[in-house]
């Protein structure tokens, strides 16, 4: 394997290759024969439909008008498509935090495969939601699923805009929609890093996206869904978001099973510390900041209860920051920052479902309960065996499941026994639907093309192993030189030039 | 120590704690046995106060309505209230921006400590601004200090809305407020940062934000502030925020003393070069962006005024920066990147008083001497044995001082010789206030718990002290190779999983 | 040279220059000495330039006034600045992203130089662009340029505002396109990365900003601009940003030639690898996340098409991302992280131009266009013996290009033949002006003060060479090893304070 490496990192052009012009045309056809290998031939299904309804989706509905607006009424519209455009770039920004804190937390020799994993999930996510996704959430259909407007190819009178208000165009709606439905399968990814193999991966999150997300997403908050129906309040997607997010993430955790060296024989288990914290805060602030686009743009129109929302919002972070680090404090003798970045990670999730309905003190005590028991779960989900590096499944199913429910206990209008069942109700149908499905994605997944990386490859690392490449080129790490001295690779490249030696 | 270190790397979960559930349930009420402890004593009367003020808090204010706005008056307070919603997210991006700074401009060993005080400035800022602060800022009170509205739950009425539009929600009036109040305490953390312990440094940080800043805050923001009525200019805050900051931060420094090594006993000093000036970069970046809803969203509401602010505001930074390039070059030789870091961020704090009133050729001419001074400041304070690893009171402190004159200065319509009085006066009172004030809390709290670590815990690393835990694991850094080739911690934990040796 | 970098890094305070307050005060004078030594000669025109026409920008035109709006018309007229103003900061914001990028894919050795120069390109952006730049692009004049306004000195009607609504103030219309200005200087930074000395840069990014850069943009943005008037779309600048900004990086990196070590004698070459992939990913997702305000905000106008183009722009990168995954992963066996974040930069850079008219799926086929050919066109631009460190040429010039000319074919309302000839009109005009003046610059400046660092600089790095400073203290690097166990830079600083023998 490592002269394997050694040889791609040294991969060189030699002189009969030198017909310049010749190569990069020829590339093309190299290329598409190699796409056709196995792998990858999942593809070919969503790239047939998508050529197949080209007609579907081809009116263009840009305009590039410029009649300013004639009354308050075309005004407003024009300030909520605004504010939703802005609203849906935080939340898209909560991938760029997702990133950084899923590598973070991450042992070095994985970062490549994580932000690969990201990136792509965005990407696929992106793709998929707008393919078959906004049309099983947001179509017309029946109270279970959507079942039209594929390709975002309708106008507002295919997709139910009940929430929305009716003036703003598809492709807001859609915007704000797409960014939420990535972040699914975002959750996920942070439960299965070091140990999943890139494209099956890829192939869970486009089913997760595309197909499980959008149904549960269709019970809640479509028009007609039947939870919404039934009085199931769940603002921003405390359950419709995260814990969708954290139960697919618990079921592939436990189908994949632990990293390598996680757990002893003797039933202990092995702290396997982050690679890089500052990261990990980074990603996680980033994460705060996207949330006051998650939950004020959940409000789906631009009022003046936006603000109320964000300072709920805030509060409860702010809150389950400090109630984890009392926690932290308190448990081990000093306070971990992971536990401390988990702890307003957790407040959010909390807060996403009643952020619009409850008082100020709510809010804090909502989130102070969130990163009260994170650090718990933390704790108790590693016990369980469940391997979960970035401690997702505790931040976005648990705090997920206390936020749907708090709603029931802190918002002064709806608070009570029978809203109480309705939300548990709601929790258990959307967790036992979303378990589930993704127990069987995982499954057959696994049974047809494997979603494991080889031992060797996870103890070298998915960086060489998935990508052949490694992301701290230039900086010496332990395993280097527990190794013995200067390494193979540390020979093949450099923070020099490579040496005549060498060729 | 460094055994306990590896001790508590290795901590197991052995087979006989393997009743599973047993350990989650009991472990809420070791914790809260655990938290009696001493050291957090002291948040106490900060938590009876609010559960006693529970009622007080009760009323909650958001509604869930969908009336679009019939008016233009409507729509414009929709339009203020998104608008400062945006600048308040982007001021509390500042607070990512100053955690990467602080941590960049630090050694690596001290990172995890960096990060996780940031955390909870922000954490700890938001809950005491809004259970006193906003009350001593903006409460009805008299000329020096408000005193109504603790815990936010008061209507407008409450609040001297002044400076705001009537119509606004209290919420955003707060949630922009309590953005800019926590950044007073962030500026103090660099120039303490690598040797002050986590505890007292939050329970300054309460103090500060809490009682300190909204005092002063109030005399030049509150509509009946004494400064306000006497005719103090600071639009965005160069004294109330930056120099209130940087006064607090010099106090701390002082009362604090130096790092270890800092100075040596001949009288020169040692350069302690920061770890990581890419995130450093990445950090003061962050805090130009942010400055965009510092500055203009101080307007305080949604005019066509905001961009011009806008401008005035990048063009200081991009002076600031430029002179900055050429004083260190010309002084040193080559240009310093923390001296260009610190050279815009000198522009944007120097324009943030003037930026409202001044042209664009004047922004440009207060930014590059802001970025001019601060570099002579970084070497004359360190000079006068004042050790401050981030230059935060040459940047805050100063150009916050330079800042505020320099509205007398340049501003058409106020420049004049009263007007220089006048802001002298404001300088110097919130300065003496502070100052005195600062002292008594860093004073009360180093006689009562101490403020600074031990010489051993500040020479091993805040992040093993305080938190247990590194930053940037699996690397391999110049202190463990320097202590002798493969370290004790190096053998107890890696990059590779723990091997059973180890056990 | 290690011996003065040693000297350097050890800079001490000796007793006898104890005298605190003469220092400080004499510096000034010493600095302003030094700034006359003849490389920053260049400096002065400029200066002059401003301090002469002071009186033409001494108008302020921020006003304080509180009047709320009283019309639907004015109320738009709000809503269009605030909407501007925050495109504008996501912009900026891309700065940030730029300087992440470039580092992350470069070496260790070079990052604080890098840094600095993108810090210092926005900086200096900003006054270049304000001082003529703006003037040049905007300004009344002919349909080859612009002749007025200089020093951002006139009222709306200096300026052909005929693209933005005539309401909107003129600092709004600069500081979106001040924003824009300095990104084409950016996309040159990173193709002459690694080797270029800091001051020649500088003076080229004015000269690009300042002259260049604004020159084509008249013709193809200004109301009475050649290209404009004949018809040429660009929506957002896939031409008269990025590819202007791709033919002087071209030309820049053909003149600088390849970075020591990049090519081998026997004519193949080494694979450099980027030192951090977690800063160039994150650099590139903030990219993605500036990108909503780069072409949203090219609407000019605060309207309802916005988060459409918003949306046409994420469906294109993302598809640009899963193109070059698949691309890369057929070409070479593995997906590299580097060409699925250029993939998804090439999609965002291909849709620029037509994101405003083209259907969903039109904006995913260009984007997946501009995925596939960038990872071809990385490999061949590499064989042409461009050593471009970043790829910013095969993203910024070649997906410009393809972009621009994808109008014609994906946009109902223009696709036609006529249609791609005016496209490639303007393609040849802009990229043959842009060459040929860039050509210019470039020789002229390394005529007279030379563009290249030594070898010796550049195998030691630039952080040392141009700023005597290194980016990452603490951390054990490869260099260090490979010559030869503890280094002497390791000995002379250090995660642990000097120790006394090192005085």
């Amino acid at each position: 394997m490592i002269s394997q490496v050694k040889q791609r990192k040294n991969k060189e052009v030699t002189p009969n290759q030198k017909l310049l012009w010749d190569s990069p045309l020829l590339q093309p056809l190299r290329v598409i024969t190699r796409l056709l290998s196995p792998s990858w031939l999942a593809c070919i299904p969503l790239t047939a439909l998508i050529v197949v309804l080209w007609h579907t989706a081809a009116a263009a509905q840009g305009v590039d008008s410029f009649e300013p607006p004639q009354s308050v009424e075309e005004l407003t519209t024009v300030l909520d498509s605004i504010f939703l455009t802005i609203a849906a770039v935080l939340v898209i920004f909560m991938h760029v935090g997702f990133a950084m804190l899923e590598a973070g937390f991450s042992r070095q020799k994985n970062t490549v495969n994580i932000l690969a994993k990201n990136i792509l999930i965005l990407s696929l996510g992106t793709i998929a939601y707008w393919a078959i996704g906004f049309a099983f959430m947001y179509g017309q259909g029946n109270p279970f699923i959507g079942l039209s407007g594929w390709f975002l190819s309708g106008g507002p009178e295919t997709y139910g805009q009940d929430p929305y208000p009716a003036s703003v165009p598809v492709s807001i709606n859609f915007l704000f929609q797409v960014a939420f439905a990535a972040t699914a399968a975002t959750i996920v990814s942070g439960a299965v890093a070091e140990r999943i193999r890139l494209g099956p991966f890829m192939i869970f999150t486009i089913l997760l996206v595309g197909i499980s997300y959008p149904i549960t997403g269709h019970w809640g908050w479509a028009g007609d869904g039947w939870l919404a129906t039934m009085g199931f309040s769940d603002f921003a997607g405390s359950t419709l978001v995260h814990s969708v997010g954290g139960w697919a993430a618990l079921v592939g955790a436990a189908i994949l099973g632990p990293r390598e060296g996680k757990y002893r024989e003797d039933g202990g288990s092995n702290a396997i510390p982050g690679h890089n914290m500052a990261l990990a805060t980074l990603g996680g602030l980033i994460l705060w900041i996207g949330w006051f686009g998650f939950n004020p743009g959940s409000e789906l129109a631009a009022t003046a209860n936006v603000p109320y929302i964000a300072v709920t919002t805030n509060l409860a972070a702010g809150a389950g920051a400090i109630a984890a680090t009392l926690t932290s404090w308190g448990k081990d003798g000093k306070p971990d920052l992971s536990m401390i970045i988990n702890g307003f990670l957790a407040g959010l999730v909390s807060i996403t479902a009643p952020c619009a309905g409850v008082t100020y003190l709510g809010a804090i005590i909502i989130g102070a309960i969130g990163g009260f028991i994170v650090v718990l779960f933390v704790t108790f989900i590693e016990r369980m065996k469940i391997d979960d590096p970035v401690g997702a499944i505790s931040v976005h199913l648990v705090c997920g499941v206390w936020g749907t429910l708090s709603v029931a206990i802190f918002n002064p209008e709806l608070a009570g026994l029978q809203q109480f069942g309705i939300q548990i109700v709601g929790i258990a149908a959307v967790g036992a639907f979303t378990v589930v499905l993704s127990a069987i994605f995982w499954s057959v997944i696994k049974a047809i093309i494997g979603i494991r990386v080889s031992v060797e490859e996870e103890i070298q690392g998915l960086d060489i192993g998935e990508h052949a490449m490694e992301a701290y080129s230039g900086f010496v790490k332990e395993a280097d030189v527990l190794t013995g001295g200067k390494t193979a690779s540390m020979s093949s490249r450099g923070g020099e030039f490579p040496r005549s030696s060498e060729t």
